[in-house]
């Protein structure tokens, strides 16, 4: 029989990895799921794929704002756009070390920029623009394309669950609407299966069928407690498995937890500078988690016979 | 061969349901859809189950104004919680002239009493209420349990879809919970495949991997315009295939169409006093619009040999 798990080096992670899945899918086992139940979410950014040393999306983004100052001079001195266009990157390192430090007034700038940037364009026009981004894109460090930063483990996982009746959905804190383009093409999951941040959509009519427009509103932010509410909302279910790598992702797996069924918990950890990233930043309360709840580490470094 | 539609008449609109099938699922013909491009959606009230003399749910949730009442005499002088207590019938029929009429003051009010009818208690409670009511209570005039109010023909119709490879979705102005845990058994659509109105959720941590409980606020009202936005919010896709009954499935149905492939369009009509009810009331707009538009109407007199 051919290894499902070939790109995992062998050891207890692949151990418990393969003996879960075998334990629930075999009719009769006590830890048998119907396969109706068989509900597996994964976050994105750092767990399905690379989110160093920036997340894709944001690369994405900060595109779309340089294009904007460059079409438009009076951007050029307003935030995000004047950081953007100054390639000055700095900034969004502060933004981000002032939210951690409870000052949120530059993340609301860089939220209703984000939200600008897109507006008033139909679902279609976005979709085209992420995956012409997507598939033309390279890593600006890892010599690869973007659609080529997808961890094959992870792939590879994705798709001996769905060999064994699972169906897995994308849980991401990154947009909803920029993955669906490639979920199919890099993870074999449907556009359905995509879970994730949303902007306001709007409906208007006309002759040929009308148009589902982006607003200059978000929706909801997919992350932390927005994940199980998600997942719920989505899919009508607590799922058995789930996957992901950082603080926004504790409740996700503290919802993948049943009384009556056994749960699988992963959480990779990012230790190998060589062929990935080493970091921990924003990880620190998921890993002390995963020490005291059992759930499942995936060290890069470790457990993976190959990253790519 | 069996009749895939046995409980419908032989007629035009038989044969349009039968044919498109038939064209869409042939690989090669000009008008060839691919399996993951064979989205079709239907509205719930009046289309797929009845919704005379009143909405199912509108009697789940009357039933537990009653109980709230009864439970608590101080909301015995408050709408709509009085109205229901006297078994005021009118006074609902008021607030929907009301409304028609323009004045949505009422309309408030019973909006507030019904999402605090439910609220701070979690999906799994509030799925156990709907279950049971649904399993137990009856119709009202029709001589039969709640779940015997399900078209045959209609069933019969998304089980020919699902053979051929169609993603059958719930797109109902009713609640998405409340339908959920019914759906499988009653239409063959798996939990995922409920769109539906919502009230707002939350989730809370606790030690057994918490809850996700209703809140005292609604998220938003499936009707309208609101349908084509939600049908690409939970599928990612324009559907070929709509199935309504009244005004507010206009947008849906419009929405359901393609430059480069077919779409099938079906408007319930309620004509048949005998066997289930005979009314236009709040579908005047979507009857032209079939009219004027090429959908298929669905006389339940005509073409239906069987209605439950």
């Amino acid at each position: 029989m051919t290894d499902p798990l070939s790109t995992w080096k062998e050891g207890a992670v692949k151990d418990a990895i393969l003996g879960y899945v075998e334990q629930t899918c075999t009719e009769g086992s006590a830890s048998w799921v119907p396969a109706e139940e068989r509900v597996a979410v994964f976050d994105n950014d750092g767990t399905l794929w690379c989110e160093k040393p920036m997340p894709i999306q944001l690369d994405f983004i900060l595109r779309r704002f340089i294009e904007m100052a460059e079409a438009d001079a009076s951007l050029r001195d307003r935030q995000p756009w004047k950081a953007a266009h100054e390639r000055d990157y700095g900034f969004l390192a502060r933004v981000m070390d002032e939210h951690y430090a409870g000052d949120d007034t530059n993340v609301k700038t860089v939220g209703a920029g984000i939200v600008a940037a897109f507006a008033n364009i139909t679902v279609d026009a976005f979709e085209d623009q992420a995956a012409s981004f997507l598939h033309d894109a390279r890593h600006p460090t890892l010599e690869r394309g973007y659609l080529e930063c997808a961890y094959a483990p992870m792939v590879e996982l994705l798709a001996h669950l769905r060999a064994n009746g699972f169906a897995n959905y994308i849980a991401s804190g990154g947009g909803r609407d920029f993955m669906r383009p490639i979920s199919q093409e890099v993870y074999g999951i449907p556009r359905e299966g995509v879970i994730g941040s949303a902007v306001a959509l709007a409906y208007t009519p006309d002759e040929h069928g009308g148009a589902i427009t982006r607003q200059m509103a978000a929706d909801y932010l997919d992350d932390g407690p927005a994940k199980p509410v998600h997942i719920w909302t989505r899919t009508g279910r607590r799922p058995v498995l789930a996957a992901g790598n950082s603080n926004g992702d504790i409740e996700m797996l503290d919802f993948t937890q049943h009384q009556d069924k056994p749960s699988l918990r992963l959480l990779v950890l990012h230790d190998d500078a060589e062929r990935e990233f080493d970091y921990v930043s924003g990880s620190e309360r998921a890993l002390d988690r995963a020490a005291s709840s059992g759930w499942t580490v995936v060290s890069i470094k470790n457990d993976w016979a190959k990253v790519f």
